[in-house]
């Protein structure tokens, strides 16, 4: 049998294996960061309407330009941004390997902030971008000076700052990302995958795109849109920057039934954005009765918590695991990390949870 | 206001423009070699169900490993083959981006045979891989020495044959693949987007992956399954290909829209594919046709024809245009390529051309 080994794979592919969560299907799944409430039913009835209507010219390539959904995600977003501004692709994911393959490549560096989405390095990998990281203050906070230092140190050609940050949950200042675009001579990418969790009031690095044509910030609509299924992300930044993405985008790249169940879902943004107010509450439930336990929870913007203090992650995994729920090892000593769910399933996780609490210590004989 | 020249883009990418045909909205579009059957209309419902289906839990990551989706794909491509060899992306051009990601990059060398599809150089260059080309023998074939001389020349790390060949429709003998695959000591991609069309008989390169560890046989659902708009391309190759494609897609980069729509099509093949034998008629009345008015068609065994003896392209192009009827210069001298479309849409292309044959030069006064 042939194996990887023996096929010509490029050198710094050998010996990788494939990036991704494990896939199990338990009743209680919180280890994606995933909206766990469905799409509404009648949302869902106008976005199968529409996919059917997409259909009937399925022989036909899809609009390239994709026209009417960044029409959409224009006037989601707000802000004054015209469709002249907005790019999208099959998941953020997509978006940022297009940022690299533009603005990156061999002989180039992109640098983030660890920890943080461990996809970055993976895409920047990918197009042959070096992928450097500096390090965070104190419980993962990145404020202005530590970024700029580590911009001043390493003159990256792409930062990518992720805001709140994956896997850590905290929240980024306007005053670093702010830094940080003035600080930086390469393109700035502000990933806000998960912003709409942030609390009420928080500005959006969309305030900060006018007049700064190498700032970019992108979305996805996986998260509080609910619509992880259909891989959809975007992002909003000079119309230079989205010239830039058209030289490198597979043509093509959205399908007409992504471009149709997109158009649906942003035609009813508020039902689709309805329970990002208790997911968030969730949130901060978890965060609350974790440190209420002695675990010690991160500062979060997001849908999800990081939590530390777990004496054996992989034991706390998998015990929780045979219980029927899944959360997520990110690799981080004495850490886990865990979505937001329904009421029903943070419920779930924080009864399984407080038997390892440190708090409890005493009464499991430890 | 920001240009493109104002941004760092990566050096490679100055002065390109984005590919692509033009997208015009006309009454007969023959220009980029869809299907213009439309999805027979039962077929369409039992796709709108499976996708309606999908929507109640697009919340979720779709299925990271599509394993539905391959083994429908095994079952339809045949020849004993099993879902560990079957891959698939949004589209070939996706599919063929995978192979040159992981077996091609920064000093490593692609191979095609020119005239051939366009996309292959663009790809090559997204992923840093040194494209270089060959020519071929008499009226665009490919003979085995002609192929053999060229690998033994250029000792390339991936050869892309087309096969039949975009823009020339050229079959492609199993002879010349063998000795292709002999001679290569990289990955040999053997890209089988219009293989359907080609006349009943002829053999896929599939039967030659047996024993063949580096051949790699690509399709697509965008022609013959007249799917364009949903992006569906797949390959068939050694179960350890598919494992380096692994480590190059990124994570859910099939939709769960995408994956139910394909089994869809799938699940009704024979329906799908009804269109394919009208098609190859209208294709061989074209050619026939053509040739019986001084025009110089090429061989194809695809669903499209490229036809030399074409005094003024450009002219011709326009004024079939001022008509409602789109067809494609692509650049070869004195030719142009037409889909074969409906028997109606193919009768307005041969009565709008009739104008400017060669054997009608005399009563245009020339």
């Amino acid at each position: 049998m042939t194996s990887l080994d023996d096929l010509p794979i490029r050198d710094d592919l050998r010996g990788r294996t494939p990036y991704g969560a494990p896939q199990k299907s338990v009743p209680v799944a919180l280890n994606v960061n995933e909206n766990t409430h469905p799409i509404p039913e009648d949302v869902a009835h106008d976005i199968v309407a529409r996919v059917a209507a997409a259909i009937l010219s399925l022989n036909r390539y899809p609009d390239r330009e994709f026209t009417e959904l960044r029409e959409a995600l224009a006037e989601y977003l707000g802000h004054g941004l015209d469709s002249d501004r907005i790019w999208a692709a099959n998941g953020s994911n997509e978006v940022l390997q297009h940022l690299l393959q533009a603005f990156g490549g061999p002989g180039r560096t992109a640098l983030g902030f660890a920890p943080t989405y461990s996809m970055y390095g993976l895409l920047a990998s990918g197009t042959g971008t070096e992928w450097v990281t500096s390090g965070r203050d104190a419980d993962y906070e990145l404020g202005a000076d530590t970024a700029v230092a580590a911009i001043r140190e390493h003159d990256p050609d792409l930062v990518l700052l992720c805001a709140p940050n994956n896997p850590t949950g905290t929240p980024v200042s306007l005053d670093t990302i702010t830094a940080v675009a003035d600080a930086a001579r390469g393109i700035v990418v502000v990933d806000e995958a998960y912003v709409e969790f942030a609390d009420p009031g928080t500005p959006s690095a969309l305030t900060l795109l006018e007049g700064r044509p190498r700032l970019v910030v992108s979305r996805t609509m996986s998260k509080a849109f609910a619509f992880a299924g259909a891989r959809v992300g975007y992002l909003a930044a000079d119309p230079a920057v989205i010239d830039a993405l058209r030289l490198v985008r597979l043509p093509y790249h959205l399908s007409a039934l992504t471009q149709a169940a997109a158009l649906g879902a942003l035609a009813h943004a508020d039902e689709m954005l309805a329970m990002v107010d208790e997911i968030r509450s969730q949130r901060d439930r978890i965060s609350t009765e974790l440190a209420g336990i002695g675990f010690r929870p991160y500062r979060s913007g997001a849908n999800f918590v990081l939590f530390g203090g777990v004496d054996d992650p992989h034991a706390v995994f998998e015990a929780l695991l045979a219980r029927g729920i899944l959360i997520r090892e990110i690799g981080l000593p004495g850490s886990l990390r865990v979505t937001a769910g329904t009421e029903a399933e943070t419920t779930a996780f924080l009864e399984a949870i407080a038997v390892f609490a440190p708090a409890n210590a005493a009464r499991r004989g430890e």
